[in-house]
């Protein structure tokens, strides 16, 4: 596949912000967030969503073109961006490892078809290094939704109403230590500490899955906890891409860290995204979670 | 609390070996295997079962003078040992962390409470290493299963019929770096990993339901993997007492593999125990499951 990088194509600034920013759209409410943030710092944009993942409740009628591709159709999500112009894209919202006869390939996603067979070998962050320097190749400035809506990530600090003690500071610490410890295994990049007892390490299950676990062996008493207590921590992988992979928070992750009887949720500051901040927050406050940003 | 220990108490061999093992049961069918394996070589064994954990089935009509006593009556618990001569003893079966209200503490167990207290604050590892110097501040000497009962240890090399592949050892081997990264984090023995991708990470959860947890994500299409895929791995823990906690697989286990679609079970050789080993190499032949002892 021959590289048409054009020269636009690598500069960051310029003729290439000028053009539209193309989304590639998952699950979710947080492409959209992305992109009303990007509209308001004055960009133009453009939705491409893809079916099955993209949510028509979310993606239409918010104001925004939207082109709607089969995740298969790999030619059509290049000439969709191309037709608007879009130099720049980013992809966001979540995406399920695909079964590949789901995925209608065209011709184009054929070429592309030893980089996910690769990637199905490896963890999630494989399958998505391949996905980014393919859409490079093609000549396209890959940014990270974090870059074109900067205020979406976690800043240092306490972000409603509510604070996190010391204990469950350290509770975050552990968390944290142990989340570095096996990044390298490119596994979840969640875990659940309460009382300094790790929980529940997640993996391929999740993060909902792993939340729900925590109130699960709370209500069967296989563990005892005072209720509200145990910190959710979340951190990206050192190694990963973060213009394609940046773990995030949002209102269900809330929702359901309350459910599982949990203190709060401790992050990364500067490396994880909260999607609907406001509305997030606004949930934790009624429930009576902590939500943190914690300098490395 | 002093110190009772005796002269005779710090010899491992001599009087107190033939004086009758004293074996706290708890849950399961283990401590019967390591009864029987010890009365083979010749030893007097007086099984001493923890109400609500140790199977009366299982415990009852082996043979053995059985002593029932409450978790919470420590007291109890040392007064039968005493009774039957016991100096060595072990203790073996699975006790949840129990519910502190439901201990029926005696007096004895009020003094030990503030290492139950404290252990809370812990890992399981804490707990059973505080339970392991209260009884040797109290003049026992407690034996490892595996010292009283060596052949229980799953050994190096293949158990039953089917071997496993160069791929998969190679996955069991990204299970045991993985499991050695965490140990300091004093979570679970145990991982999943298939296709050099860990699916699942053991914390307060147990085994059993994250061999479970594997199953459901095959089910539910999240992880697509070829039938019959994927090794699960256990090994001890390096900082804890062997004497109380080697992990152990046994027939439930390997049931609980073939349900999950995976291909086989890879241990520690040396460090895992085998209850019920013949029955569960035959349910893994059945099955087509390998059981291996891989060495460090």
């Amino acid at each position: 596949m021959p590289a048409t990088r054009t020269e636009g194509g690598t500069s960051p600034g310029g003729a290439a912000s000028a053009a539209p920013l193309g989304i590639l759209c998952g699950g979710g409410t947080f492409p959209l967030a992305v992109a009303r943030s990007a509209a308001q710092s004055g960009r133009r944009v453009v939705l491409v969503a893809i079916r099955g993942f993209a949510d028509p409740a979310v993606v239409e009628g918010a104001g925004f073109p939207v082109e709607w591709v089969h995740l298969g159709k790999v030619g059509a999500m290049l000439a969709a961006l191309r037709r608007h112009g879009c130099r720049e894209m980013v992809i966001v919202g979540y995406v399920f490892r695909p079964r590949l006869s789901s995925l209608r390939l065209d011709w184009k996603a054929v070429g592309m078809l030893r980089w996910f067979l690769r990637a199905r070998r490896g963890g999630d962050g494989h399958l998505l290094s391949h996905i980014a320097s393919f859409f490079e190749n093609e000549g396209f400035i890959l940014r990270g939704a974090h870059e074109v809506a900067p205020e979406i990530l976690v800043a240092e600090g306490t972000l409603g109403r509510v604070a996190m003690t010391d204990a469950e500071r350290e509770d975050a610490r552990i968390g944290f230590r142990l989340l570095r410890a096996i990044d390298v295994f490119d596994v979840g990049q969640a875990a659940v500490v309460a009382e300094r007892h790790v929980q529940a390490i997640e993996a391929a299950e999740g993060t909902d899955a792993m939340i729900a676990r925590c109130g699960e062996m709370r209500a069967s008493g296989r563990v005892r906890l005072p209720r509200r207590s145990g910190v959710l921590v979340k951190i990206p992988k050192p190694g990963q891409d973060r213009r394609i992979d940046l773990p995030s928070i949002g209102v269900r992750t809330v929702e359901r860290a309350a459910e599982a009887g949990l203190a709060g949720i401790a992050v990364e500051a500067g490396g994880v995204i909260a999607a609907e901040a406001e509305a997030m927050v606004r949930v934790a406050d009624e429930k009576g979670l902590f939500i943190v940003g914690l300098a490395e």
